[in-house]
This record gives structure tokens, C-alpha cells and sequence, in this order.
């Protein structure tokens, strides 16, 4: 069942919602007090209007309320961000998703009826930073502070050899849960299963045991 | 062994980049034009010099070629991010990552020697949609075009019912690599493990798979 869904500021990141709210069949209405913001945005969404979140009669005017998430992508002005996620709760928006500048931008928001503050380059900037301290991570997911899911990408020494012959869970305590290149992906890999030369391993565990297991594969250690 | 880092251009993505690198106990150099900045991002890194990243005396006189990574942020004016990644090339910094504002600023970035180009807000805002499309689906991780790994909120139906019972490989084809709450994670769960009420379920499989599993657990169909 599609939802609708606004979002104001069409900036790269509101722009980037927008248009991916779109590509995932919903209706998406795109609104920024930038006319040129709303020319560059036309063809990726369903309706793009020219409007300043913070005049009420405006909103009220693009039938807001009946929205069923409303994303306030504001970024530098503050105080129109703040203003807009207000006018958006008195309306009676259900669900508002707002990007803060900081963490008192944030306690303003949610004291005012944000229902989610997001931080785009604040969480990006510290998934970099992750990524470049360990290079032949590729990606990773959070599953609590102590454990995480990474793909990592398997040596030269490790070509060829099963799972079973690696032995990894009993010598590393984590478990290969996929492998993966280019052109396949093992999803219930089996004791058996070779890795072979490029192979990407999906692998789960505690963040200490997947720091280890990752030397292990940099350098045979 | 903890690496040379330099960022250039603090705003939200290259002051939380800068930071993450320190606080992951790495040297890291932060360098903004802007005399404020600096003085926000001082004691967030090991050191941070005010300059112009476009002047090549100046990024000498600082020694960048000596680091590992040099990481460009600089968001808004392309020009001065194209000229400052040129110069680092030419410096013979080995590794340079740099945001882009576009797609075509990011083929000139590639062209002139940037060795990997970023896009945060884009791609938290295509982040951000799909989580907002389905709501209780916390967080996912690609592996491919096809196959996912998403963290799903198990329904008051399936608690206190063990893995076997649910039998969630036969009838989805998806596998629960691990369950989570507050207070405990469990990375191997066994077909006798129970679900608890409030679980979060760690989920792999092809999308269309998740796509079904997850109406399973929305609406019990
Ligand atoms: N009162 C307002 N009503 C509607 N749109 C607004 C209002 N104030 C700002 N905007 C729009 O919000 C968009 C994003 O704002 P801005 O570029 O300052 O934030 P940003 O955080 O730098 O964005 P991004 O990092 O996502 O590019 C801009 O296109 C701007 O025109
Ligand atoms: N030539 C330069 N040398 C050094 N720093 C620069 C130069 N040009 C711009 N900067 C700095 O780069 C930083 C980021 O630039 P800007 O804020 O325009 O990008 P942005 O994409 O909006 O950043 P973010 O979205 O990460 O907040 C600013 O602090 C700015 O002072
Ligand atoms: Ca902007
Ligand atoms: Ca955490
Ligand atoms: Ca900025
Ligand atoms: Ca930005």
C-alpha cells in the first residue's frame, strides 16, 4: 500500500529522499522556497510546489496534514527548521523525520514533536572514517556495541580452501554467514564450500573476534 | 599501526570524519579555510590549521605528502575541491577521498586522481527512504542488487515460539542469522532457540523473500 510522503528542503540530502521515496512507488510531494530547487527536482517526484515551510497558511494551503510522513531536510537555518517541524505537529502530522545540525538542534526538535532527528553527515562522516581505518572492510552494520556484521575480502592464502579447513568459527569465534564476488552470492555457505580467489566473506561476531580474525586475513598472522 | 590522516574542509562530514579518525586513536591533521571551524574542531583532533587548501605553498609547507589518507570535504565549492585533489596528486598523497556534489564533479574528481569519491547526504538519503517505507525494518546492509541482510521487529505472534516451529527457512527461504534486544544478542541461534517478545530479528535473504517475510510479521499473513 503506497504512503505519501513530503518532504521539505530539497537540498542533497532532501532531494536524495525525495527522489528515492519516488523510485519506491510512492507519491512524493517535494516543497523548497528555491525555485531553482524545485526545477532541478520536477521529474523526480510527483508534485514539486515553491513554498516557505515556515508560513502556516502556505502548508496548510498543500493539504499537509493528510501526509502520512512529513521530512523536514532543512539545514542551515535552524530556526526555519524548528519553526516548520512545529507548525508540522500543531497541524497534526503523524510522523516527522527532521535533519539536526547538532545535538541541542536535536533536543529542540524532538522536544517539539520530531518524531525521528537524523544526522546524514555526522553518521556518514564516522561510517568513513571506519571504513578507511580498515581497508579491506567494505562495509559493516552495527548490531549492538559489541557485535557487528562486516564483509571482508578474503587473501590470496585463503583461495581455494573450505570452510571446513579454515576452521574460523572454532579458531576466530566468528561465523561466515555468505560469500560473495561479482558474479554469485552463497547465502547458507556449508563446511564444504570453497572459498575461491576475490571472494568477499560476510561474516558475523563479536567486535574483538572480527579485529582479530581481520589481521589474521591481512596478514596470515 | 595507527595511520596519518588529513582532512580538509570541516563541516558536519569532515568534522565527523576527523573526529572518528582520533577517536579511533589516529594522528589526524584538520584543515579548514575558515578560522571557526578550527577552533571548533581543536580539541577533536591532534591538530588543525587554518589554510587554504588551494594553495599549493601552503598544503606543502604543512608536509601532506607525508600522510597515509587525505580525506577532501570540501562541500560546496567545487572548484576549490577539484584544485585541492589535484594538487594532493600531484603531491603524490596515495590515498585521496573526496565528496562530490554531483555525478559529473565526481567523473572529474576520478579523472584528476581522487581514489575514492563519497556522497553522503545522497546516500543516507536513500538510506533514510527505505527505512522510511518499511517501518520496522531498523537497519540493512546490501550484499547485492538481490540479497539483503535486514534487522526486523519481531510481532507479538512469534514470541515465545522457537525458530523451529516458525520454520521461517521453508516458508520464506530467509535465513534469522541472530536475535537482539536491549540486553543480550544471540549470533547463532539454534531451531530450539525461542523468540521473545520485542526481539529483533537479524535477517538474511533474497529481497523478495524479505519483502514477504516481512508482511508475515506485519500482518500475520
Ligand atoms: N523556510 C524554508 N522553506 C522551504 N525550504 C527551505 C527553507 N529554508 C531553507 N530551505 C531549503 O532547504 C534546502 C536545504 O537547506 P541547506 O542547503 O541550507 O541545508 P544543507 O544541510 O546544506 O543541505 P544538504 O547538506 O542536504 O545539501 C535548501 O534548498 C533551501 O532552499
Ligand atoms: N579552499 C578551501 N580550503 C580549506 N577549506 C575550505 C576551502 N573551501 C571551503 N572550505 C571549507 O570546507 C568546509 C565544508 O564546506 P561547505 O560547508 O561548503 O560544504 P558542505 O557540503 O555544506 O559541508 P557539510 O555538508 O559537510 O556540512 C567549510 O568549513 C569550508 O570553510
Ligand atoms: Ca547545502
Ligand atoms: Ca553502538
Ligand atoms: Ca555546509
Ligand atoms: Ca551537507
Amino acid at each position: 500500500m503506497s504512503k505519501q510522503f513530503a518532504v521539505i528542503g530539497l537540498g542533497r540530502f532532501g532531494s536524495s529522499i525525495a527522489k528515492a521515496l519516488y523510485d519506491l512507488d510512492h507519491e512524493v510531494m517535494a516543497i523548497d522556497v528555491d525555485e531553482e530547487k524545485i526545477q532541478e527536482n520536477l521529474n523526480n517526484v510527483t508534485h514539486a510546489v515553491q513554498a516557505d515551510s515556515t508560513d502556516e497558511v502556505a502548508l496548510k494551503s498543500l493539504g499537509i496534514r493528510n501526509f502520512d510522513v512529513v521530512v523536514v531536510a532543512i539545514g542551515q537555518d535552524i530556526q526555519a527548521s524548528i519553526l516548520t517541524t512545529l507548525i508540522l505537529k500543531e497541524m497534526g502530522v503523524e510522523t516527522i523525520v527532521v535533519k539536526a545540525q547538532n545535538q541541542l538542534h536535536a533536543k529542540v526538535l524532538y522536544k517539539i514533536g520530531a518524531s525521528k532527528v537524523v544526522f546524514p553527515e555526522r553518521d556518514m562522516g564516522i561510517r568513513v572514517a571506519h571504513l578507511l581505518v580498515t581497508p579491506n572492510i567494505l562495509d559493516y552494520i552495527e548490531l549492538s556495541d559489541e557485535y557487528s556484521i562486516v564483509e571482508i575480502i578474503s587473501s590470496e592464502k585463503m583461495a581455494e580452501k573450505t570452510l571446513l579447513e579454515l576452521n574460523i568459527r572454532a579458531r576466530f569465534g566468528c561465523s561466515i554467514m555468505a560469500l560473495k564476488n561479482n558474479d554469485y552470492i552463497n547465502v547458507a555457505p556449508s563446511a564444504n564450500d570453497k572459498i575461491h580467489e576475490g571472494d568477499i566473506m560476510v561474516v558475523i561476531g563479536h567486535k574483538n573476534d572480527l579485529r582479530r580474525f581481520e589481521e589474521f586475513v591481512m596478514n596470515g598472522k
